[in-house]
């Protein structure tokens, strides 16, 4: 099973994202996890290969079941999605790399930029809500969102 | 790739574990994820099937890559363990299941009751230790554990 580690950096009010060719869609950078990564490890390492910075202290804000079927043939693949959030980052990132273009937006921009419904949903919580996010995605091949299931779980001051 | 969600309750400051019969290790209750599921309702749903109660506000506090090496083989078993704890639950725990005998135990037990070392690790984290916990466990086939390699992030009052 796949797992995929992003990580959204929020500082001074701007949230760096990655276009991808493909179709203009906006992500967090991130990738494949390695065999035998942690997930904070594998969030670092991708970033820094998609960026060439270096996130400060990256906090996990969301633990996601991924589930894209195949109308034809009636498969499913399923893959995990861990994203993290960072407030601060070491070092200038590339502008073009051979993911995509790496950008600045204003945090607000996380509203209307194309992207995959679910990473909206997802990128939205890293940046602006408290704990921890949970859910399954069930997308088309097509990555039209089918149906979306979310949970979150805060600590506050209970310990 | 098999996914395990676990949750240790913590309450009066006593912790609900599992000893199972094999090494009568302990355990925090739990199980494997269904598929499509989220990790949050699979923990919720495996704590209640192994305790028949259920767990309050459970929140995420780790995740783990947990790899057992078979020496003979030479083979790798690669799974994800997600770690939640509670700090109430409703109803009355079973005493005795097919899994094993539910105990309560002053949370300090974990530092000396029998079980897995990196188990160890975790529970006393969910326990005691701000954020979440990240890290890569190595066992043997005997569950002797060869290696750990651990990360931690909190998220404090930057937002």
């Amino acid at each position: 099973m796949q797992r995929i580690a992003n990580l959204i950096v929020l500082k001074d009010h701007q949230v760096l994202l990655l276009k991808k060719p493909r179709r203009n869609w906006y992500v967090a950078p991130g990738g494949k996890m390695e065999s035998g990564e942690s997930i904070y490890n594998a969030a670092i390492r991708e970033f820094k290969e998609e960026t060439n910075t270096i996130p400060i202290e990256p906090h996990l804000k969301g633990v996601y079941t991924m589930v894209v079927q195949d109308e034809h043939t009636d498969m499913e693949n399923e893959w995990m999605l861990f994203t993290f959030v960072s407030h601060d980052l070491e070092g200038i990132p590339f502008e073009v790399t051979k993911e995509g273009i790496l950008e600045w937006h204003p945090v607000e921009a996380l509203a209307h930029l194309p992207m995959a419904e679910g990473d909206r949903t997802n990128l939205q919580f890293a940046v602006s809500g408290q704990g921890v996010q949970y859910g399954t995605f069930v997308y088309t091949h097509d990555f039209d969102l089918i149906k979306e299931d979310i949970q979150a779980s805060y600590e506050g001051e209970k310990q």
